[in-house]
Formats: C-alpha cells, structure tokens, sequence
C-alpha cells in the first residue's frame, strides 16, 4: 500500500504535468497563428478577425512579446472576470449552469472537507489500532490508512463521529442541492422569460398523424387544429423525409473540400497537373487528372440533387406523419403542448418542439408502437453492453497474439521476433481492444439514443450521459473495488444476500483510497490541463489551413471550436461526486483532490466556455433535473456503503440510524421533484400569458405568421440555393388553406369550418364502443 | 396432507353452507317486510314503493305463495339479464366496470384451466417420482400431489411442458388484459362524452392559492383566471372550512334521532312518560323528562349552528386556500386541469374536479410541503404497519390471559375457573385481538390514506386499496406459503440472496396448495354466498324500522343499501388473482375453485349491484389502471417463482428462458401504461371541444353560469334550511366582479381588467433572479 510518500510522488508529477500543459497552452495561445484555435467563439461572435497586417510577416505568426509570456497564468484570472448574466449572454445558458456543476462540487466539498479535516482526521488518527494489529501479525498498513476509518477499532464509541458526521454531510449536500436546484430552475425560468422571440416558443412538434385516406398529412394536421384550438391555431409545417437529400449534400461537400485541395495544390504548384487513382481509397485504378475528375463528380452529383430534391417536394410519401404547428401565442402553444389531443393517446402526440438547430430529423417518423419496441431492445442491449461488453474483448484479446499474428502474416515473423517489438506488442495489444472499445463507447451509446427515437439533440444527449454513468458507475467504481469483470459482480451480487452486497464494496472501500487518489491526479488534474491545450483541433486546424484553406471563410469553416460533450463531460464529474461522498467519511484524506479537481475544472472549463466552443443548441438548461438525480445517487451509494461498512467494524447500534438517512434523501430527492422539476418540462401558463401581453403591447403590428413560417425547414432546404427559396415559396403557397377533400369524418368530428359538414352525432362514438 | 378425499369433504361442507345461506337469501327477500333491506336501490330510484295495503293485513308482512319459494334460485338468471349499457345505466359505470373484474378472471382463468387440465394433468399424473420417494423413505403424499408438478423427477425433460405452459399462461393473460384495457378505456371515454352535463366537467379544483396581503382569496383567484385565461373563465367558488359546522350538524341529528325515539315510545306507550339519565351513556346522574331534555338540547345546539354558521360565513380565516374555479367551456377546464399555471409549481395546483359528492372536504386546504412530508410519513407508517403489526397484538395477547384477567379482576374468577368457561376463553381470547385488528385494518387503512391529503373519496378508496392489496400479500399469502411474522421473514429475506428468495417461497408453494383451496372455499364460496344474506343491515333496518321510523321518509332513512366498497373488495379479489396465476403451472388442480369463485361472485355482485348497492359516487372506472397493474404484479410473481422453483428442480437450463417472461411483462405493462392510462388521468381536448360544441348546437341559450354557481357548495350549506338559501345567495352576490384592491403585483404581474394597473416591466422578474 501508498504511504504518503508515494502518494506525495504521484501528486508532484501529476502536478508538474499539469503545469507543463498549462505552460505549453500559455506558448501556444499567444502565437497568432494559433488564435483561431484558442479563441474561436469570439470569431464566429464576429468580435476578433485574423491578427492585423500591419507590423512586420513574422509577427503574424509568432509573438515576440516576451512579456506576455512572463503572465503565463494570466487567462485564470481572466476567466472567471466575467460575470455570469454576461456569460449567459454570451455562450448561452447551458454552457453557465455546465459551470454551476463544478461550482456546487465546491460548495458541497469545500466545507465538507473542511469540517472532515478539523474533527473526522484527528478521531482517526489518534487511535492504535492498525499499529497494534502490525504488532500482532504482518499486515501493513499506510499513513493514508491511519488517517481513515480503518483505524478504529472495533466496536468503538467513536463510530458516532462517523455516524454523526454522515448526517451533517448528507444534509449539508441536500441543503446545497436544494439551493441549487432553485437558483437554476429560477434562472431557466427568467432566461425562457428574457429570451428575444424564438419560433420555438410558439411552436409544437406533433408526431403520429393518423394516416388518413381522403386528406394529405398537412391538410389533415390543419384541420385538426383549426377544430380542437380554433382560437390558437396559426400555420403549421410539415416534416420531409430528407435523409437521403442530407446525405447527398453531405457527400458534396465532402468532394467540393478534395476539389479546393487539389486546386490549391495546382495553385501553389502550377507545373504539375494533380493526378488521382479513381479506385478505394485511392490505392489503385486508372490514374485520372483530379481536378476535372472533382469537378466532374461534383457536377453529377449536383444534378441528382436536384433530383432527388423534387422527387422530395413532390412525392407524397416523402411527407412523414408529423408536423412543426405554430400558434398566435405562447399560451395557445403552451396549451398545446401541455395537454392530450385526441381520445387514442398514442395519436397526435404534442411536445415542445425544440429549437430549429436542435432537432434530430430522422426521428421525427417513428410510430408510437416501434418506439416502446426500440426502448425494450435498447434496454436489453444496454444491459448487455454493461455486463458482458468484457467477453468479445477478451475474444478479440485471445486472437491478437503474437502467436496468431505470426500464423496469419508469417512475412512479419521476423521483424515481430525483434525482442524490442515483441515485448512491445505483447505489452500493447492486449489493452489495444479494450481502449478501442473506451474510446468508441460514447459514439455506441449516442447511437443506442438515436435508435431509441429521441427528437432533439439535447435529448440524445442527456440519455447517452445517463447511460454512460450508468456503465461508469458499473465498471469504473465498482469494478475498481471489487476485481473482477462486471459480469462476475453481478453473478456474486446476485448470489448474495441483500444486505451482503453493501458490506462487501463497503469493506474493500477504505483499502482502494490511494487508488482513486492517484485516478483523480491523472484523470481529473492532468486530463483536465489537457483539455485546454486541445491538441487534436490544433493539429487539424493547421492541417486544414495548409491543405484547403482559400478564402477567410474556409479558414472559418476550419475552426473547430467544438462544445461542451454533455454526453461524455457530465458523467465524468459525476464520478468525481460519487468519490466525494463516498470518501468522505471513510478516508477524508480523499476530498482535497476532490477538491482541487473541482476548482481547476471550473477554471478551466469557463476559460473553455468563454473563448472556444460553440454549442450547437440551447436547451436552457434541461439538463439539471438528471444532475441533481446523480448526485443524490452518488449520495445514496455513499450511504448504504458506510452501513455495510460499520456493520462489519460491530457498530451495529448505528444501523436504525443509518437505514433513516437513505429514506430521507429518497424523500428528499421526491420532494425537489415535485417542487421544481416542472419547470424544466412544463411552460406555467402564466409566464406564457406574461410575454404575451408583453409583446402585444410592443409590437402590435408584428407578423408572426411570416415569421413562423419557414423556422422549421428542413436544414438542407434552407439557404442552400434559390432553388430553396422556390421550394419555401412553394411551402409557403402550399399553406394557405386548401379546402377540404375529405369524404369520412373519422379524425374530425366536428364541423371545419372548410368542410362544412354536419356535427357528428353520438351514434357514431357509440358505435366506437365494442 | 389432504388427500382428494379431504378436499372433497371440505367442499362438501361449503357447498353446503354455500346452499344455505342462498336458501336463507331466498326465503328471507321474499317476504315484504324485507323489501327494503333485498332491493333498496329500487326504492332509491323511485321504481319500487312499500308494499301494497290492499289484501290481508299478514300479507304485508310474509310471503304466503308458496309457488314463489320453489323458485329460490330464479334471482341468478334475473341478475343476468339486464344487459351492460343498462346496467351503466342504472348503477354507474364504477359499478358496472367492477364486475368487469370477475368477468375478467373468468375469460383468464376458464381457458387456463382447460389447457392445464387437458396437458399439464396427464404430465404430472403420469410420473412415479412420489410413489418411488414413498417406497424409499416415509414421506406421506396425497393425490392432490400427484397432479402437481412434485410428481416430475429432478432434472425431467418434461418440465419443458410447464416452460411452454408458463409462456402460454402470461401470453394469454397479457392477451386478456390488453383487450379488457381497451374496453374499459373506450367505455370510460364514452360515458363521459354521453354523460349529461355535469358541474366537474366545468370545474378544476385550484389549492395552494398562495397568501395575499391586499387580497382576499376570492378576489385573488378571479384575478389570476382573468389574467391567465381570459376567454374561457366563468366564476369561481371558495372553500369554507366548515369541518366544525358539519360535526355539528352531525350532533344535531343524533339527538333528533334520540328524540325520536322517545317521543315513539310516548305515543306507544302514553301512560308513561320516557325518563333518561343525564350522565355518561345515560348510565348515571339525573333523571329527567327525555323528551323535555332533547327537545332543550337540540334547541340549544340550533342557536350554536347558527352562529358558526355565521361565524363561518364572516370570518375570512374560514376561507381556505382552495377554490373550484368553473370555465364557460369543457375545453377550458381541460386546458386548465392539465396545465401548470405558475412559475412556482407548488402554487395554484390545478386538477379536475371530482364530483360534487365525491370531494373530501377536509383535505382541500394542506399546503404542498405538508402534503409531502405527511406522504412520508404514511410511508414509513405503513411499513411497520405491514411488518411488525403483530408486536403490539402479541403484547396485548400475553396480558389477556386467564392469569392477567383473574388478577385484574379476581370477582370473575369463580365463574372463570368453570372448565368450560376456562377453555372457551383460553381458545377465544388469544385470537380476538387480532381479529379485531384484522376488522379494523380497512379503517386504519382509510384514516392513513386522508392523512396523507387525497381530495376525493374515490382517490382514498383506490389508495387504501393499494395498501390493503400489499398488507395481504404479505401477511396473507407470504405469511401462508413461509410460517413465521411478516418481520421474521423480512429479515430472513434481506439474509438471503436475491435468487435465494424466490427458490425458498417456489419450494413452499405445491405443499400450501391444500390449505389455500380451503381458503379459497372457506373465504370465496360460502363468504360470497354470506355477502348475498345482508345479516346486518337487515338486523339494524328491523331494530331501526322498530325504534325510529315515524314516517315513510324516515324509513327511507333506515334502509342502508351500502356500496361495493372498493377499498376491501378489490384486494380480496386480486388474492384470487395472484393465487390463481402462481398455482396454474404449480398444481392446476386449485384452478377449478378458483373459476367457481369467480363465477358465484360475479353472479352475486351482478345481483346485489342491480337491486341494493347505491354507490356515493361516480369516478368513471378511474381504479381501472389499478386493478390492471395489480393483476400484472401477480403475474410477475407467478413468474419468479416459477423461476425459483423450477431453479431447486435441476432444470437450470429453463432459468434464461423464464427471466426473459417477468422482462416481457414488465415492458407490456409498460406499453399499456403509455397506451390506455392517459384515456384515465387526463381529457383529450378533442372529447372536449365536441362536448362543447353539441351542446352549444343543441343548446345556445344556456345559463351555464347559473348552472355552475352553486353546484360546489360545501353540503352543510346545502338545502339543511332556508338560511342556507340566503347563504347561497350572498355567495352569488359574492361572485360578482369585485373590483381589485391590491398594491402589490406580485401575483398578477400582468394588467387585470379590473385593476387598469400598468404591466410590470421586466425589471420585476430580473430581481427574482439571484
């Protein structure tokens, strides 16, 4: 086991580490040529260009300012300058609560750490037990260990410390939360309420039209509305499957970026024509003249656009059964989306539509059924991915051998026998799979998300984050305290008895500190100063910039300033909250790293937020209910792993008191649901009813109708071409009302004012009754 | 253990007494002086009057047409033939839908027993495994197992037959509920679009309407629909807190009660005028003139109803922070019911409002952090409710013994010592106080479930039956099939493993299968058949008829025709259910008791539905999603433990093909959730607005407003006498537009009709933002 020495050691070179990151980010982001890397959010605000043309060439690319490099830390200060109604202003809300998360990891852990340090340490360290068991036998034991629970002894009066102490941090942490939870639901309220128009406000996704035999989707979406909210009702759009559409345009863009690269590569080298191999991959094939072979395919490609974009306007079954519908007020569309339409639940399903950039496209279409089906499947699955995702690794272990890759490609025999080469692979591939798989899990899960038929981006995304906790909670913390893969927990869990299970993991959980210690110095200090150096859209943008970059809009294109990975980010921290509290009472000596994590993330991560990415939505924060939910997870495992823990250390008596503490936080957890959770999922209608009024009174005369119309176009037929706006104007003609051609009045019963049918009599709903 | 020969015996016996009790039934109802205790809900509905005064004055009283009595079962096809839309007719659809119920244990139970008879019999009958076990050992068996599966050798190849059957089990249950879900769901659906209208279709109930300085409720309610829903509001009511008026009032009538009695006695007897004692119960102090003294009492209480009435009626700390707010639309209270209103969603709470007849006063006026932590409570209650109840009976069963008594009162002990006494209550008394408990556990259950704050009287019925479903399975059948307290076998559970719990109750259950037929019959057919007899209402009707009844209307009064009481009868029924599910595979032969009970049962309820019970209330079959997940719930544990049965059978390779069942059920419970539920909790639009528009069609003059105005006052104001008259009036005069004195715009942040004050800026809304 780790004495503080070593734990010193690992500290010192995480620390440096850390420091040589921030050092090497505080060379690089001074270089202008790297400016758009560091600083991207402010070029695409359109608040900083290309680093000016006067001065000498050299200083358009390197900064010979040797004083800014003396205030290489002068970004720290720098990042948390601006305050956060500004920040909100800037980057969005989401991006300013992402920060809450590190913030409340502060607020909860400062103070817990604080108090564990003035009254739990001293308890711990002021017994002989471990010394007195060394005596006995030959275990040993570490620093770390003296200043943990390990060192009371058995049965001792002292548990009550431990036992009191878990109470005051479990309401310490629910008092946080509580808090806040109230400062972020007040502030999505008072963002939605300050927000400038947005078509989503007044907007409602419908999703499972009937099929109908006498009317077109969108008549039929029409009619129903102008019936059930006849006083509401504004205009509405209809979804096109253009999936095969967005793929073309994809593919072009795609041939276009190979184009600008071998012109560019003619340009800067006009002698010499650039040739090309048609085959895969470019390997073989006839050798053609690249830049007509681009333009060539480019223009074929062009035309079955254009195909494929009529057939899409014009073919009925490109029009899936669902619809963006408008209304002349936020009430009406807060209503709406509120309420159920029609007498079959699991027809005319209303939701808040999400943001125009925020929806996921391809699953607008899938029926009701399909959808139940798609969540038992991905459930199987995901449970299957968490528990046995170790068995075709271990597969593809057993093949990737030296052995087998001698018997496969024996020509390699000789270099693999090089000593050198082969401790290297030996050593290497064995990890090689199971890395492959790390890195590619959160593409699988947002893949499981998508299957699932989830209608918007921050949707898809808040379902992979909580799987992935899941699987990290599974394999990352319980398989680091018990060995063994997750499969073999389960069959011994499973085997166990129910209040085994908590002794088990409880036991082993003083034992694994120096371990986890030593994972938050890598992960969470070194990986966290790695984030900020961004290595990977440094090396791409140059790359870019030298192969394809022509005009100051390609260098713009080739900024990547990416976005917070909600889905990937937040699951992380978690864990960081899960350490916390676990540790907290066991081995206090835990929660400075906790701490400090939690305190360079901030930094770093608003620096992050202010000058490089860009989100791609804005959800107003719809996040926070799933992070207050883990958290109070996190706080219950703590829980019941102190239980299991005391119970084995013949502290018995404590038990009553501390089964109370996991009730009270469920309650807990219920009751801040129900207090605040409908603000992140319900618009109250009085807030509807506010903006409203607010903005009759402002703007009398506003068009909301042509403002509405064409928010929810499909994204390849915005802007592309003029061919698009044709195709909007034909959108736009095509909503203007089309009488109806209806002959039975199954999904209207009641007279359109277009039909003018008769009202239908009871006799028909009776018949409806079997 | 019980051979065939036992069980046939028991049979025997119930059948019998089964026999008697509906001879006693046949006898009893004919005779006219039982009129109205056999069909009083013909009398209710003015179909039926009091005998006939023509012919012999003996007639009035005993049935001498002896042709009637050889027709003694000829009620059970008479209870057949009143078809279904009739029956909804006559009783409610409450009524109507709970005999859906037994009808739908039949269409499961039926065909399973006929599949099970027909294949799983002959499988089990043809093994020899008992008789080999007989021949080694002295294990006694009987016939009963023999056609169980005990009868299959370890480790057969035939316990695929009982895989296949389990599938076939689930699959055709599934397959029954989902139909009857869409039945039930289409039926409620109809009946609230052709009900008459009604005032709660109009009407949400609003609590937590939140303190206002400058406002009284009546006033701030007016504004916040004005201002939120400006086109549909009608008018509102307040809630009185009138708890203390209607206890009263309650006394009140006891002592009329009282006075009647005796001035009866005076008139019967008039020589002596009827005296009565003053003190406790009438067994001490004073004796006086009774009717002087009850006649000077109800007096007195009058002038003390009076002034609380007006107390009631002036004071505004009796107004509770609850109104029924009423639209001009269905559609509008739709919207509202469903929507939330503020931006604090713990104030201004909206939800349908029930019946008239079915709200529970007192509950309307608990604020939301209240409501929460009183659910916690009951929670925690109703745990040690379930698992440690037998410690304080236990407690008092050792001081009710014939020691304990002879100490206490050593005057008794002559007549103690008796030895038939002495056995009698050696035998009796342990028993009485669980007993007791036992009958008062509906009531305990009731009082906890109106702590915990439901607003109606049929939401506390279907909550007390959740409760009273999950005492029985615990202590009923768990505590059946393992000996030993709920709390003996909760520790022995959590000691156990998780796939340790269903092997330990599997392996019990074929060995319990006689007992539970005896219950079955005991409990199921000769209980059912005692159902029919009504013992005490005819007893108190007589004694009541005797003392009380002066006029015709107070014979209307004694009749008590009782309701279905859903609250104990549907968990009873759900026993059956689960006993039914968990032995079709184990031992088929307790399925044909089980189709027995189903079909007596709903032969007797059908009965009693159409010619007694007069339910208080009419929810539109709202339990039905209750009785749906109950029956899935015994499904489940059917299931598991199958699972762990068949695990001790050393059939293991069945176990993944079995936990594939309880995952299937669990997601087809999930999709009827999502599929039927809704059609109970909430009211499409599109219902809505074509009620609203036949009626505007049929209709175009109606007063609604008038209609609406007094349809929630509270029922100690309601036609008691002609002060309420004037009541109601001043709360009409009430409802009249009262203009505004607010200052403060704090809870109508936008201009009120009323009040012309400027709208906020959102300056407001910036400063609630810390």
């Amino acid at each position: 086991m780790a004495t503080l020495g070593d734990i010193g050691l690992a500290a010192a070179i995480n620390i440096l580490s850390a420091v040589a990151f921030l050092l090497a980010f505080a060379i690089l982001r001074l270089q202008p040529f790297n400016d758009r890397v560091y600083f991207p959010k402010w070029y695409l605000k359109g608040l900083r260009s290309s680093p000016s043309h006067v001065g000498a060439f050299v200083h358009k690319f390197v900064n010979l300012d040797f004083r800014s490099y003396l205030r290489f830390l002068n970004w720290m200060p720098a990042a948390l300058q601006m305050p956060e109604p500004e920040l909100i202003d800037h980057a969005g809300l989401d991006s300013a609560v992402y920060l809450r998360i590190y913030l409340i990891g502060l607020k909860i852990f400062v103070p817990i750490t604080f108090l564990a340090f003035t009254i739990l340490v001293p308890v711990n360290w002021t017994n002989r037990t471990l010394e007195l068991e060394l005596s006995k036998s030959n275990v040993t034991f570490s620093d770390i260990d003296k200043l943990s629970i390990s060192n009371i002894p058995e049965g001792s009066e002292r548990f009550w410390t431990h036992l009191v102490m878990a109470y005051a941090f479990t309401f310490w942490t629910c008092y946080m939360l509580l808090k806040e939870y109230e400062i972020v639901a007040s502030m999505r309220l008072h963002f939605l309420a300050s927000e400038n128009r947005r078509p989503d406000q007044f907007t409602v996704l419908v999703r499972n039209v009937p099929p109908d035999p006498d009317e077109s989707v969108s008549e039929l979406v029409e009619h129903f509305f102008l019936v059930n909210h006849p006083d509401h009702f504004l205009t509405h759009q209809v979804v096109y499957n253009a999936n095969k559409l967005a793929k073309m345009i994809e593919e072009k863009k795609k041939l276009q970026n190979w184009l600008d690269y071998n012109q560019l590569k003619h340009t800067r080298n006009p002698s010499k024509k650039p040739t090309m191999k048609t085959g895969f991959l470019g390997l073989w094939g006839e050798r053609v003249d690249a830049i007509d072979y681009y333009t060539s395919k480019i223009d074929e490609l062009s035309k079955e656009i254009e195909a494929e974009r009529e057939s899409v306007r014009s073919n009925p079954k490109s029009i899936m059964p669902a619809a963006f519908v408008s209304f002349k007020t936020r009430w009406g569309a807060a209503v709406c989306a509120q309420t159920q339409q029609s007498r079959n639940p699991t027809l005319w399903l209303t939701e808040w539509a999400p943001e125009p950039r925020d929806v996921y496209w391809k699953n607008l279409a899938i029926p009701f059924v399909s959808l139940t089906v798609r969540r038992l499947i991905v459930a199987v699955a995901f449970f299957f991915l968490t528990f046995f995702f170790m068995i075709p690794i271990a597969f593809v272990q057993s093949l990737a051998n030296i052995e087998g890759i001698e018997k496969s490609a024996p020509f390699l025999k000789s270099i693999i026998e090089v000593k050198f080469i082969k401790s290297f692979i030996q050593g290497f591939l064995p990890g090689i799979a199971l890395k492959i798989f790390l890195i590619f899990l959160p593409t699988i899960l947002m893949i499981m998300s998508k299957f699932e038929g989830f209608t918007s981006l921050s949707s898809l995304e808040r379902r992979s984050a909580s799987r992935y906790y899941l699987f990290q909670l599974v394999n990352v913390f319980l398989g680091s305290i018990i060995t063994g893969t997750a499969f073999e927990q389960l069959n011994s869990f499973i085997h166990q008895s129910a209040n085994e299970v908590p002794k088990t993991i409880g036991v082993a959980i003083p034992m694994k500190a120096t371990f986890f210690i030593t994972y938050i110095m890598v992960d969470g200090w070194a990986g966290i100063a790695g984030e900020i150096l961004r290595v990977k859209p440094l090396i791409i943008y140059h790359l870019k910039n030298f192969f394809l970059v022509k005009t100051e809009k390609d260098r713009e294109e080739a900024m990547d300033p990416g976005s917070l990975g909600f889905n990937t980010g937040e699951p992380q921290i978690q864990l960081y909250f899960l350490l916390g509290l676990v540790y907290a009472v066991v081995t206090p000596i835990l929660l400075p790293f906790i701490v400090v994590f939690f305190g360079l993330a901030y930094l770093v991560f608003r620096h992050q937020i202010i000058n490089v990415y860009n989100q791609e939505y804005e959800s107003a924060a719809a996040f926070w209910p799933d992070v207050h939910g883990r958290i109070i997870t996190a706080l219950i495992i703590s829980q019941l792993l102190l239980m299991g823990l005391l119970s084995t250390k013949r502290a018995a008596q404590s038990t009553p008191l501390l089964i109370a503490l996991p009730v009270l936080t469920i309650w807990f957890h219920r009751f801040c649901k129900s207090r605040y959770e409908p603000a992140f999922i319900r618009y109250p209608l009085q807030e509807a009813m506010m903006k409203d009024t607010l903005e009759r009174a402002r703007e009398p005369n506003l068009n909301l109708k042509g403002y509405l119309q064409n928010a929810y176009v499909h994204p390849v037929f915005k802007g592309e071409d003029e061919d698009s706006d044709a195709f909007t104007e034909e959108l736009q003609k095509e909503s203007v009302l089309v009488p109806t051609k209806r002959q039975s009045r199954r999904n209207t019963p009641l007279p359109s004012k277009y039909s003018g049918s008769s009202s239908p009599s009871l006799h028909e709903v009776v018949q409806e009754q079997p």
